[in-house]
């Protein structure tokens, strides 16, 4: 009898190491070229600096450093942080193993989750260049610096400690990275070191990041906040869209006894009554032990939980970028008056809680021949390559954009027009396509989320160009008539010789319109310490109607300290102020106004005026 | 003194079970949402089963049945193959461990390489159903069966043996997957299921699946060929492009004691001659312990090898799809007249083997005002999704296809037109973007290799679209002639009451052309068994000059048997069929033909004629 192939096949079925895996599809990484390789390096690196720094509370500064050596391929990369530093024992770990973190298993916002970064790193190095890495950390003021050399043997994925030794360094605490690596450094290009670390300063504004280039060159972003971002708590799963099988997982290494416990303890959101009532539902006595359930009265338990209305998971586990600095990221490609930002609610996907946010701009110097610049973002990390393949790319292409007044072939792609797209998703566990985390996988309850934001971003760019149209025909028809008509009644009184007749009432029954006019007019007020930034705002009403009006006006203010809020006749609710305003006569207007203080110039830069009681046709705001 | 932060920290710095990571991380295998989860499932488990039977050498007839459940997001997938099946000790790591299996450190074409395909199914399955996955396998026929039910410990990345007995089972070998997950079944959909099915066969023409739809609709996808194709063999690295941590590794653990026969053994196409000049130029002496080489030594072979010239790398470890089998994969998509292929040699990238194969059809009833469609394949793998994200949309992305006469917005991105385009890669290690094999990354060398191949269809589609508008062009001319200018000369004799001239010598004149006309005709000989199939190609030369030409006419063919080639005055030069014409008077024509055997009809759809020896303008043919 032959021997059957399958026994032959079995001698050549063996186990994997994650490293060596790794080292054969490094593309996998991030590492497909050159290029990429050197933006790669630099943002692992950077990455778990500042996510080191905040975690221990502590303002990042960063010092990054590309080298280039003789040989044109390689580069030494040195990356320098002032956290909290790594004991020696773990050092090896965090440098020389894949699937190696402290990240991994804790539900809250952070650039580095996988335990695969940096390492990854060391082991692109020593493919590239067979030298070791080197590293330097120290983790307080009286404790001794370590410096240790290391390689990642792939065979086991251990870290093979070359030298270590106590070495001094001034730092009073932080990690000092070191690796000689083959790269192509990129000047002034889209995806670039540099480029990445501009858009991270933009949206991290509590960081300090020198950057020293190939050519000596120095750049120096400057911290522009002291302040760190909410610490992004942890979190418990949240009941919706978690899994069967995280379920019975969580079940079975529980040390609940009681089901009601495991319900509350282990998760965010369930009240005592809630798992009561879940458990009724389920028809489960609390009694039985969690570690025991039958997988049907898990499937249960699991069904109830999905049927169930919980309160959206909370959001201080999850730190988004905020609308402001949103605008900021924005007005970095393009000086444009019109912007407009979205921040949707916390939702959960599989039970993670994430959050979209997005932004766009349009008009000002862009070309309208090209397709709208997008620009991603992830837990505050610019993404710049794998556009195609990302979901909030996907969001935006599956848009229809032409009643938006943007151009698109057959109502779906990319638009075409004047705009820059800013999206950027938070969550406590971004579901990348891939360990190099460039690009969202097309999980639906992101698309959807996506989608929502970015078509209210639409819409808002549709009542832009709108009113922008509408007061551009009424200015037109005003000035016909404020212009022409007295130059008319002005020469027919010479002719006939008779006083000149008052338009006023005239003008007023061929316009029928009440006309809204907005101003901001920005200037600092005092010098150096007492500097004070006024952004100052005015609204005029014109009433061309032939009756009095008395009605109400609404203006939504960011949130800033506000002065001079005239008429004092207005009430602040919430984010708005509310004028009752009137009687205004026909043929005469009525000023209103506020002064913001602390903003910088053109940070606010659209005045949100709504209305209500207002019969008629009004130009230049909303009903309210 | 207060702890450090960093101590705070090390508590929690931990290994992560890599079967934790994809748990957490599903997306990045794939399983992003139920209607992708349904497809990956199946896909893994299809490629796993053609990789057996065919490293076994069994032409493989797979069974795939999707079944609905009471609970409408589950379903029951069955997967069931005639290969080599899997010794009982093995079942459970091949399907219950991740990063487990017998492929990866082959350097040979095959779908599956990574050890974690299969297993992830099982891991999906139970992450969202909680069941376990049933595997029933069989080595041979005087073997037992076994049937045994797995689950993966997480925490372990180990299987969990549920059950495990001894079952009849009626097949000789083989083995059965089945698995309940939660997914999404579409029909009638370009990604589905059945889409992926019906493309697998066809560029896997020696494959049998049956394929029963969860609406129990069962659909065949019947042998072709009988034949399996070239067996890929196992390859050694090539010198080109290995990276220099590799060959660290390959020196650190190889057997040979003297770098000669390290060089020659342990890599494709370095002779020991090229072995000697390669440690010449790099001074090193042959008797150094490969094993105790210094960097700097290591780095200087490195370079050598990089800069010294060498055989391009073997091609027996690839299979291309070919020619005829890419027609038939574009034809599926559209009925054109018109196809072009292009198969480039084989070239490397960081040591391993890659071969690009294109293809392009044009026109027929494809719409001219949407994007062309891609046909993306990977090792006779067709890729469904992640299209934005691949090097092959990349690469055709890059080109500027107007000037090939499709319309393309700035000259980059997915061309406009009425075409779709088939790009494969066949490589024994698919640099994929991620564990999902989804999409290629963008490696320098394979996108050079597919632009290449791409701007040759261009250039074809270009050729083919000029030919056309020029033969249209003079066919205007020519019937204007034929027929008009005898009708003026039939009106004018009768008028004058004169005998009417004769018109081919005026014509000759007026055309001064030669016109190549070609014909194909298929049509089926004989009955039954004895049923043969005939395309007739047709070929005519006219001679609309003054002058007598004598000149060759050169005709390619396809790779098949070729009958009753007339005029009898010709040679055969590889596919090149060769006549020595004339001489031809002018305002005569020559005829010449012959017949294809064995084609399907529309497979030979355009007869490619060349010409030397021609002077003046030639419409019909090229330049040979």
């Amino acid at each position: 009898m032959a021997v059957p192939y399958a026994q032959k096949m079995a001698e050549s079925q063996k186990e994997i190491s994650i490293s060596d895996f790794f080292a054969k599809n490094r593309q996998i990484l991030g590492f497909d070229n050159p290029s990429k390789a050197m933006l790669v390096s630099v943002k692992e690196a950077v990455d778990n600096s500042l996510d080191a720094c905040e975690e221990a509370g502590l303002l990042p500064k960063i010092f990054v450093k590309i080298l280039r050596t003789g040989n044109k391929d390689r580069f030494i990369l040195t990356v320098r942080d002032n956290g909290p530093g790594i004991v020696k024992k773990q050092i090896p770990n965090v440098f020389g193993r894949l699937l190696y973190g402290s990240r991994f298993h804790a539900i809250r916002q952070s650039r580095g989750q996988q335990g695969i970064g940096i390492s990854s790193v060391v082991l692109y190095s020593q493919l590239t260049t067979g030298k070791t890495t080197t590293v330097i950390s120290k983790i307080g003021e009286d404790y001794p610096c370590h410096k240790m050399e290391i390689l990642i043997n792939t065979k086991l994925n251990r870290p093979q400690i070359v030298s270590s030794e106590v070495v001094l360094w001034e730092p009073a605490h932080g990690t000092e990275f070191q690796c000689e690596i083959v790269g192509r450094y990129q000047k002034n290009k889209k995806q670039s070191v540099l480029e990445y670390l501009r858009s991270t300063a933009i949206v991290n504004p509590h960081v300090e990041i020198i950057f020293e280039d190939p050519d000596e060159e120095v750049f120096r972003f400057q911290r522009v906040v002291d302040k760190l971002p909410e610490h992004a708590k942890e979190s418990k799963p949240h009941p919706h869209g978690i899994e069967l099988g995280v379920l019975k997982n969580m079940l079975h290494y529980t040390e609940a006894r009681k089901l009601t416990s495991f319900l509350t303890n282990e998760f965010t959101r369930i009240s005592p009554r809630g798992a009561r009532g879940l458990l009724d539902k389920a028809d489960i006595p609390d009694k039985l032990n969690p570690k025991r359930l039958s997988l049907d009265k898990i499937q249960g338990l699991y069904e109830g939980m999905q049927n169930m209305k919980f309160m959206s998971p909370p959001t201080d586990c999850l730190s988004p970028i905020g609308d402001r600095l949103i605008r900021k990221g924005l007005r970095k490609e393009i000086d444009s008056k019109f912007a407009y930002t979205v921040t949707r609610d916390a939702k959960v996907f599989r039970g993670t809680p994430f959050q979209i946010e997005a932004g766009i701009v349009y008009g000002g110097e862009l070309s309208a021949g090209e397709q709208v610049q997008i620009l991603r973002f992830a837990n505050r990390v610019p993404l710049q390559y794998q556009q195609g393949g990302c979901a909030m790319t996907h969001a935006i292409e599956r848009i229809n954009w032409r009643p938006y007044g943007l151009e698109q072939r057959g109502g779906k792609g990319i638009p075409v027009g004047p705009a820059v797209i800013l999206i950027h998703i938070a969550s406590t566990n971004v579901p990348f396509t891939s360990e190099s985390k460039e690009a969202v996988a097309d999980v639906d309850e992101i698309i959807d989320e996506a989608v929502r934001a970015l078509m209210d971003c639409g819409r808002r760019i549709k009542s832009h160009i709108n009113k922008k149209k509408k007061l551009k025909k009424v200015s037109e028809k005003y000035t016909l008539i404020k212009e022409i008509l007295p130059e008319i009644a002005r020469k027919s009184s010479e002719i006939v010789k008779k006083p000149q007749l008052a338009l006023d009432e005239v003008i007023t029954k061929i316009m029928n319109v009440h006309v809204i006019d907005t101003g901001i007019h920005y200037r600092e007020v005092g010098e150096g310490e007492n500097k004070q930034q006024h952004t100052e705002v005015t609204i005029k009403v014109q009433n061309y109607t032939q009756k009095e009006r008395i009605f109400k006006l609404l203006v939504k203010v960011p949130d800033t300290l506000i002065q001079g809020i005239y008429p004092e006749s207005y009430k602040m609710k919430g984010e708005v102020i509310e004028w009752d305003v009137g009687p205004v006569s026909p043929a005469r207007s009525v000023h209103l106004g506020f002064t913001l203080l602390g903003l910088d110039k053109d940070e606010y830069e659209e005045v949100d005026v709504f209305y209500s009681k207002l019969p008629g046709e009004v130009i230049g705001a909303d009903p309210a």
